[in-house]
Protein backbone atom coordinates (compact mmCIF):
# COMPACT_ATOMS: atom_id res chain seq x y z
CA UNK A 1 0.00 0.00 0.00
CA UNK A 2 1.71 3.44 -1.00
CA UNK A 3 1.35 6.65 1.28
CA UNK A 4 -1.79 7.88 -0.89
CA UNK A 5 -3.55 4.79 -0.51
CA UNK A 6 -2.84 4.63 3.24
CA UNK A 7 -4.14 8.65 3.88
CA UNK A 8 -7.03 7.47 1.68
CA UNK A 9 -7.77 4.94 4.32
CA UNK A 10 -6.90 6.85 7.11
CA UNK A 11 -9.36 10.36 6.09
CA UNK A 12 -11.58 9.03 3.45
CA UNK A 13 -15.11 9.12 3.75
CA UNK A 14 -17.54 6.92 1.51
CA UNK A 15 -21.00 8.92 0.96
CA UNK A 16 -23.83 7.16 -1.25
CA UNK A 17 -23.22 7.24 -4.88
CA UNK A 18 -20.37 6.54 -5.03
CA UNK A 19 -18.59 9.81 -3.50
CA UNK A 20 -15.07 9.74 -2.22
CA UNK A 21 -14.37 12.50 0.22
CA UNK A 22 -10.68 13.05 0.35
CA UNK A 23 -10.94 17.04 0.60
CA UNK A 24 -9.03 17.01 3.88
CA UNK A 25 -5.99 16.52 2.97
CA UNK A 26 -6.39 17.06 -1.67
CA UNK A 27 -9.31 19.18 -2.69
CA UNK A 28 -10.34 21.66 0.04
CA UNK A 29 -8.44 21.40 2.81
CA UNK A 30 -4.37 20.49 0.83
CA UNK A 31 -1.50 18.74 2.82
CA UNK A 32 1.60 20.53 0.60
CA UNK A 33 4.15 17.66 2.08
CA UNK A 34 1.16 15.09 0.60
CA UNK A 35 0.89 16.62 -3.12
CA UNK A 36 4.75 17.47 -2.90
CA UNK A 37 5.26 13.51 -3.03
CA UNK A 38 2.68 12.59 -5.61
CA UNK A 39 4.30 15.27 -7.54
CA UNK A 40 7.76 13.49 -7.43
CA UNK A 41 6.02 10.38 -8.21
CA UNK A 42 4.64 11.79 -11.07
CA UNK A 43 8.02 13.06 -12.00
CA UNK A 44 9.44 9.54 -11.34
CA UNK A 45 7.33 8.22 -14.19
CA UNK A 46 7.38 10.50 -17.06
CA UNK A 47 11.10 12.35 -16.57
CA UNK A 48 12.32 11.26 -19.67
CA UNK A 49 9.46 12.27 -21.84
CA UNK A 50 10.72 15.43 -22.36
CA UNK A 51 7.54 17.35 -21.00
CA UNK A 52 7.37 20.78 -22.17
CA UNK A 53 4.35 21.54 -20.09
CA UNK A 54 1.84 20.47 -17.24
CA UNK A 55 -2.08 20.93 -18.15
CA UNK A 56 -4.93 20.48 -15.72
CA UNK A 57 -8.44 21.82 -15.30
CA UNK A 58 -9.12 24.02 -12.32
CA UNK A 59 -9.40 23.79 -9.21
CA UNK A 60 -8.66 20.76 -7.90
CA UNK A 61 -5.67 20.06 -10.16
CA UNK A 62 -4.21 23.26 -9.80
CA UNK A 63 -2.35 22.48 -6.72
CA UNK A 64 -1.02 18.74 -7.84
CA UNK A 65 -0.04 20.41 -11.09
CA UNK A 66 2.45 22.60 -9.54
CA UNK A 67 3.90 20.34 -7.27
CA UNK A 68 5.00 17.87 -10.53
CA UNK A 69 5.46 21.47 -12.42
CA UNK A 70 8.36 22.17 -9.99
CA UNK A 71 10.39 18.61 -10.22
CA UNK A 72 9.85 18.53 -13.87
CA UNK A 73 11.02 22.54 -14.18
CA UNK A 74 7.81 23.43 -16.67
CA UNK A 75 5.22 25.88 -16.81
CA UNK A 76 1.66 24.34 -15.62
CA UNK A 77 -1.23 25.51 -17.44
CA UNK A 78 -4.59 25.31 -16.17
CA UNK A 79 -8.03 25.25 -18.59
CA UNK A 80 -10.69 27.46 -17.11
CA UNK A 81 -14.15 25.90 -16.58
CA UNK A 82 -16.07 29.32 -17.04
CA UNK A 83 -15.88 31.79 -20.33
CA UNK A 84 -14.21 34.90 -18.53
CA UNK A 85 -14.94 38.43 -19.84
CA UNK A 86 -10.84 38.48 -19.33
CA UNK A 87 -9.86 35.82 -21.07
CA UNK A 88 -10.24 36.73 -24.86
CA UNK A 89 -11.03 35.56 -27.69
CA UNK A 90 -8.46 33.26 -28.82
CA UNK A 91 -9.23 29.61 -26.81
CA UNK A 92 -9.37 26.19 -27.53
CA UNK A 93 -12.69 25.25 -26.36
CA UNK A 94 -13.92 22.08 -25.48
CA UNK A 95 -17.30 20.84 -23.76
CA UNK A 96 -17.56 18.69 -20.81
CA UNK A 97 -20.23 17.05 -18.76
CA UNK A 98 -19.52 17.24 -15.04
CA UNK A 99 -20.62 14.24 -12.96
CA UNK A 100 -20.19 16.41 -9.12
CA UNK A 101 -22.22 19.15 -10.24
CA UNK A 102 -24.81 17.68 -12.56
CA UNK A 103 -24.06 19.79 -15.78
CA UNK A 104 -22.56 21.08 -19.08
CA UNK A 105 -19.93 23.27 -19.37
CA UNK A 106 -17.16 24.84 -21.89
CA UNK A 107 -13.63 24.42 -20.86
CA UNK A 108 -11.24 27.32 -22.66
CA UNK A 109 -7.58 27.76 -22.73
CA UNK A 110 -5.55 30.48 -24.58
CA UNK A 111 -4.18 28.99 -27.74
CA UNK A 112 -1.04 31.51 -26.81
CA UNK A 113 0.27 28.89 -24.59
CA UNK A 114 -0.37 25.44 -25.82
CA UNK A 115 1.22 24.65 -29.31
CA UNK A 116 2.14 22.22 -32.28
CA UNK A 117 5.24 20.14 -30.65
CA UNK A 118 4.61 20.51 -26.72
CA UNK A 119 4.53 17.58 -24.68
CA UNK A 120 1.91 17.74 -22.80
CA UNK A 121 1.59 15.92 -19.13
CA UNK A 122 -2.18 15.88 -17.50
CA UNK A 123 -2.79 16.09 -13.86
CA UNK A 124 -5.99 15.90 -11.93
CA UNK A 125 -6.95 14.87 -8.87
CA UNK A 126 -9.85 12.18 -9.55
CA UNK A 127 -10.62 9.99 -12.62
CA UNK A 128 -13.89 8.63 -12.78
CA UNK A 129 -15.65 8.61 -15.74
CA UNK A 130 -13.16 10.42 -17.63
CA UNK A 131 -14.89 13.34 -19.19
CA UNK A 132 -12.69 15.98 -17.92
CA UNK A 133 -9.85 14.36 -19.16
CA UNK A 134 -11.28 14.19 -22.53
CA UNK A 135 -11.93 17.90 -22.97
CA UNK A 136 -8.93 18.23 -21.93
CA UNK A 137 -7.10 15.57 -24.70
CA UNK A 138 -9.18 17.47 -27.12
CA UNK A 139 -7.95 20.75 -26.56
CA UNK A 140 -4.32 19.48 -26.92
CA UNK A 141 -5.22 17.74 -30.10
CA UNK A 142 -6.61 21.02 -31.28
CA UNK A 143 -3.28 22.55 -30.57
CA UNK A 144 -1.05 19.93 -31.98
CA UNK A 145 0.00 18.95 -28.52
CA UNK A 146 0.94 15.09 -27.80
CA UNK A 147 0.11 14.23 -24.80
CA UNK A 148 2.99 12.24 -23.46
CA UNK A 149 1.06 10.73 -20.09
CA UNK A 150 -1.78 11.17 -17.75
CA UNK A 151 -1.42 11.58 -13.81
CA UNK A 152 -4.31 10.59 -11.57
CA UNK A 153 -4.41 10.61 -7.75
CA UNK A 154 -7.59 8.60 -7.27
CA UNK A 155 -9.28 6.38 -9.85
CA UNK A 156 -12.67 5.35 -9.25
CA UNK A 157 -11.20 1.47 -11.30
CA UNK A 158 -15.34 0.67 -10.92
CA UNK A 159 -16.25 3.18 -13.51
CA UNK A 160 -15.30 3.49 -17.13
CA UNK A 161 -12.93 6.38 -17.47
CA UNK A 162 -9.46 4.48 -16.67
CA UNK A 163 -10.24 1.59 -18.98
CA UNK A 164 -11.33 3.81 -22.18
CA UNK A 165 -9.05 6.60 -21.94
CA UNK A 166 -6.35 2.82 -21.73
CA UNK A 167 -7.90 1.09 -24.78
CA UNK A 168 -7.56 4.72 -26.56
CA UNK A 169 -3.63 4.02 -25.84
CA UNK A 170 -3.13 6.46 -23.31
CA UNK A 171 -0.70 6.26 -20.34
CA UNK A 172 -2.69 6.42 -17.81
CA UNK A 173 -0.73 6.54 -13.58
CA UNK A 174 -3.05 6.39 -11.06
CA UNK A 175 -1.29 6.20 -7.54
CA UNK A 176 -4.56 4.91 -5.51
CA UNK A 177 -7.02 3.04 -8.01
CA UNK A 178 -10.32 2.54 -5.62
CA UNK A 179 -11.75 -1.04 -6.86
CA UNK A 180 -14.67 -1.02 -4.49
CA UNK A 181 -16.72 1.24 -1.76
CA UNK A 182 -19.35 -0.10 0.64
CA UNK A 183 -21.64 2.48 1.95
CA UNK A 184 -20.08 0.89 5.25
CA UNK A 185 -17.36 3.46 4.37
CA UNK A 186 -15.10 0.46 3.36
CA UNK A 187 -12.62 1.23 0.92
CA UNK A 188 -10.52 -0.82 -1.38
CA UNK A 189 -7.63 -0.77 -3.78
CA UNK A 190 -6.49 -2.43 -7.10
CA UNK A 191 -3.18 -4.22 -6.24
CA UNK A 192 -0.87 -2.65 -8.65
CA UNK A 193 2.43 -3.74 -7.41
CA UNK A 194 2.21 -7.31 -9.29
CA UNK B 1 11.28 47.84 -8.47
CA UNK B 2 10.72 44.33 -7.08
CA UNK B 3 10.78 40.72 -9.24
CA UNK B 4 7.02 40.89 -9.79
CA UNK B 5 6.96 44.32 -11.00
CA UNK B 6 9.62 43.43 -13.33
CA UNK B 7 7.71 40.39 -14.96
CA UNK B 8 4.68 43.10 -14.96
CA UNK B 9 6.09 45.53 -16.78
CA UNK B 10 7.85 42.58 -19.69
CA UNK B 11 4.58 40.30 -19.79
CA UNK B 12 1.91 41.96 -18.73
CA UNK B 13 -0.74 43.42 -21.27
CA UNK B 14 -3.35 46.24 -20.48
CA UNK B 15 -7.09 45.59 -21.96
CA UNK B 16 -9.64 48.98 -22.10
CA UNK B 17 -11.45 48.71 -18.62
CA UNK B 18 -8.53 48.38 -16.55
CA UNK B 19 -7.89 45.03 -17.38
CA UNK B 20 -4.37 43.80 -16.50
CA UNK B 21 -3.56 40.47 -18.23
CA UNK B 22 -1.23 38.39 -16.47
CA UNK B 23 -2.02 34.96 -17.80
CA UNK B 24 1.67 34.47 -19.07
CA UNK B 25 3.51 33.84 -15.77
CA UNK B 26 0.52 34.24 -12.85
CA UNK B 27 -2.89 32.77 -13.61
CA UNK B 28 -3.67 30.52 -16.98
CA UNK B 29 -0.35 29.63 -17.27
CA UNK B 30 1.84 29.53 -13.94
CA UNK B 31 5.69 29.90 -13.43
CA UNK B 32 6.32 27.74 -10.67
CA UNK B 33 9.65 30.00 -9.78
CA UNK B 34 8.26 32.94 -9.77
CA UNK B 35 5.31 32.04 -7.43
CA UNK B 36 7.90 30.35 -5.30
CA UNK B 37 9.76 33.71 -4.58
CA UNK B 38 5.78 35.43 -4.39
CA UNK B 39 5.59 32.81 -1.36
CA UNK B 40 8.73 32.97 0.30
CA UNK B 41 8.35 37.31 0.20
CA UNK B 42 4.81 36.42 1.71
CA UNK B 43 6.22 34.34 4.20
CA UNK B 44 9.03 36.63 5.07
CA UNK B 45 6.78 38.99 5.94
CA UNK B 46 4.12 36.96 8.69
CA UNK B 47 6.23 34.07 9.43
CA UNK B 48 6.03 35.08 12.62
CA UNK B 49 2.28 35.48 12.96
CA UNK B 50 2.09 32.04 14.08
CA UNK B 51 -0.35 31.00 10.94
CA UNK B 52 -2.10 27.86 10.88
CA UNK B 53 -3.80 28.04 7.65
CA UNK B 54 -3.35 29.99 4.24
CA UNK B 55 -7.14 30.67 2.74
CA UNK B 56 -7.56 31.32 -0.93
CA UNK B 57 -10.24 31.06 -3.07
CA UNK B 58 -10.57 28.92 -6.63
CA UNK B 59 -9.06 28.89 -8.89
CA UNK B 60 -5.96 31.41 -9.45
CA UNK B 61 -5.51 31.79 -5.86
CA UNK B 62 -4.24 28.15 -5.37
CA UNK B 63 -0.92 28.13 -6.75
CA UNK B 64 0.44 31.26 -5.44
CA UNK B 65 -0.98 29.61 -1.52
CA UNK B 66 0.55 26.19 -2.06
CA UNK B 67 3.99 28.26 -2.67
CA UNK B 68 3.55 29.73 0.74
CA UNK B 69 1.97 26.81 2.43
CA UNK B 70 5.53 25.09 1.63
CA UNK B 71 7.25 28.06 3.77
CA UNK B 72 4.77 28.01 6.50
CA UNK B 73 4.32 24.22 6.70
CA UNK B 74 0.98 24.50 7.29
CA UNK B 75 -2.26 23.23 4.91
CA UNK B 76 -3.81 25.58 2.91
CA UNK B 77 -7.75 25.82 1.87
CA UNK B 78 -9.55 27.17 -0.88
CA UNK B 79 -13.11 28.61 -0.85
CA UNK B 80 -15.07 27.06 -3.65
CA UNK B 81 -17.26 29.00 -6.05
CA UNK B 82 -20.09 27.55 -6.77
CA UNK B 83 -21.92 24.58 -4.25
CA UNK B 84 -20.41 20.97 -5.12
CA UNK B 85 -22.79 18.37 -4.99
CA UNK B 86 -20.32 16.69 -2.80
CA UNK B 87 -19.65 19.39 -0.55
CA UNK B 88 -22.16 18.77 2.00
CA UNK B 89 -24.05 20.50 4.19
CA UNK B 90 -21.96 22.17 7.08
CA UNK B 91 -20.66 24.82 5.43
CA UNK B 92 -19.54 28.69 6.16
CA UNK B 93 -21.42 30.51 2.63
CA UNK B 94 -20.90 34.04 2.07
CA UNK B 95 -21.90 35.87 -1.06
CA UNK B 96 -19.39 37.77 -3.59
CA UNK B 97 -19.64 39.86 -6.72
CA UNK B 98 -17.62 39.08 -9.52
CA UNK B 99 -15.90 41.98 -11.09
CA UNK B 100 -14.28 39.61 -13.92
CA UNK B 101 -17.47 37.93 -14.58
CA UNK B 102 -20.29 39.85 -13.75
CA UNK B 103 -22.23 38.19 -11.57
CA UNK B 104 -23.01 37.66 -7.82
CA UNK B 105 -21.67 33.99 -6.88
CA UNK B 106 -21.89 32.10 -3.35
CA UNK B 107 -18.15 31.09 -1.74
CA UNK B 108 -18.31 28.25 0.26
CA UNK B 109 -15.97 26.39 3.50
CA UNK B 110 -16.41 23.44 5.14
CA UNK B 111 -17.01 24.32 8.68
CA UNK B 112 -14.53 21.14 9.35
CA UNK B 113 -11.40 23.11 8.54
CA UNK B 114 -11.55 26.22 9.70
CA UNK B 115 -12.17 26.76 13.53
CA UNK B 116 -11.82 29.47 16.47
CA UNK B 117 -8.47 30.09 17.18
CA UNK B 118 -7.36 29.36 13.04
CA UNK B 119 -4.83 32.31 12.58
CA UNK B 120 -5.45 32.65 8.90
CA UNK B 121 -3.36 34.36 6.05
CA UNK B 122 -5.36 35.48 2.98
CA UNK B 123 -4.00 34.98 -0.51
CA UNK B 124 -5.30 35.99 -3.59
CA UNK B 125 -3.58 36.91 -6.87
CA UNK B 126 -5.36 39.92 -7.41
CA UNK B 127 -6.96 42.64 -5.32
CA UNK B 128 -9.11 45.08 -6.68
CA UNK B 129 -12.73 45.90 -5.30
CA UNK B 130 -11.63 43.23 -2.89
CA UNK B 131 -15.36 41.73 -2.87
CA UNK B 132 -13.71 38.12 -2.78
CA UNK B 133 -11.61 39.08 0.01
CA UNK B 134 -14.48 40.38 2.45
CA UNK B 135 -16.05 37.06 1.31
CA UNK B 136 -13.61 35.46 3.06
CA UNK B 137 -13.07 37.56 5.77
CA UNK B 138 -16.71 37.20 5.92
CA UNK B 139 -16.13 33.88 6.57
CA UNK B 140 -13.13 33.66 8.92
CA UNK B 141 -15.38 35.90 11.26
CA UNK B 142 -18.27 33.39 11.38
CA UNK B 143 -15.83 30.69 12.60
CA UNK B 144 -14.16 33.15 14.89
CA UNK B 145 -10.73 32.73 13.14
CA UNK B 146 -8.41 35.69 13.08
CA UNK B 147 -6.71 37.17 9.93
CA UNK B 148 -3.57 37.64 10.39
CA UNK B 149 -2.72 39.34 7.15
CA UNK B 150 -3.57 39.66 3.74
CA UNK B 151 -1.28 38.77 0.74
CA UNK B 152 -1.75 39.97 -3.02
CA UNK B 153 0.82 39.57 -5.66
CA UNK B 154 -1.07 42.32 -7.53
CA UNK B 155 -3.20 45.16 -6.19
CA UNK B 156 -5.03 47.78 -8.73
CA UNK B 157 -4.54 51.47 -6.32
CA UNK B 158 -6.48 52.83 -8.49
CA UNK B 159 -9.52 50.91 -7.17
CA UNK B 160 -10.82 51.08 -3.47
CA UNK B 161 -10.06 47.26 -2.41
CA UNK B 162 -6.95 48.14 -0.73
CA UNK B 163 -7.88 51.36 1.21
CA UNK B 164 -10.81 50.04 2.78
CA UNK B 165 -9.37 46.73 3.91
CA UNK B 166 -6.62 49.00 5.16
CA UNK B 167 -8.86 51.28 7.14
CA UNK B 168 -10.96 48.14 8.46
CA UNK B 169 -7.81 47.63 10.12
CA UNK B 170 -6.06 44.82 8.23
CA UNK B 171 -2.12 44.47 7.53
CA UNK B 172 -2.27 43.89 3.64
CA UNK B 173 0.80 43.54 1.46
CA UNK B 174 0.48 43.56 -2.23
CA UNK B 175 3.75 43.24 -4.19
CA UNK B 176 2.82 45.08 -6.71
CA UNK B 177 0.47 48.09 -6.72
CA UNK B 178 -0.30 49.61 -10.06
CA UNK B 179 -1.16 53.28 -9.72
CA UNK B 180 -1.82 53.80 -13.20
CA UNK B 181 -2.47 51.87 -16.86
CA UNK B 182 -3.14 53.71 -19.56
CA UNK B 183 -4.82 52.32 -22.81
CA UNK B 184 -1.09 52.03 -25.01
CA UNK B 185 0.20 49.72 -22.06
CA UNK B 186 1.61 51.98 -20.37
CA UNK B 187 1.92 50.31 -17.07
CA UNK B 188 3.48 52.30 -12.95
CA UNK B 189 3.79 50.95 -9.81
CA UNK B 190 3.54 53.40 -6.21
CA UNK B 191 6.52 53.08 -4.61
CA UNK B 192 6.29 51.03 -2.15
CA UNK B 193 10.01 51.35 -0.99
CA UNK B 194 10.01 54.74 0.56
Amino acid sequence: MNFLEERILKEGRVYPGNILKVDSFLNHQIDIELIDRIGEAFYEKYKDKGITRILTIEASGIAIACSAARFFKVPILFAKKAKSLNLGNDLYVSKVKSYTFGKEYDITLSKRYLNKGDRILLVDDFLAIGNALHGLIDICSQAGAEVEGICICIEKGFQDGGKILRDEGYDVTSLAIVSEMTDDGKISFKDQTA
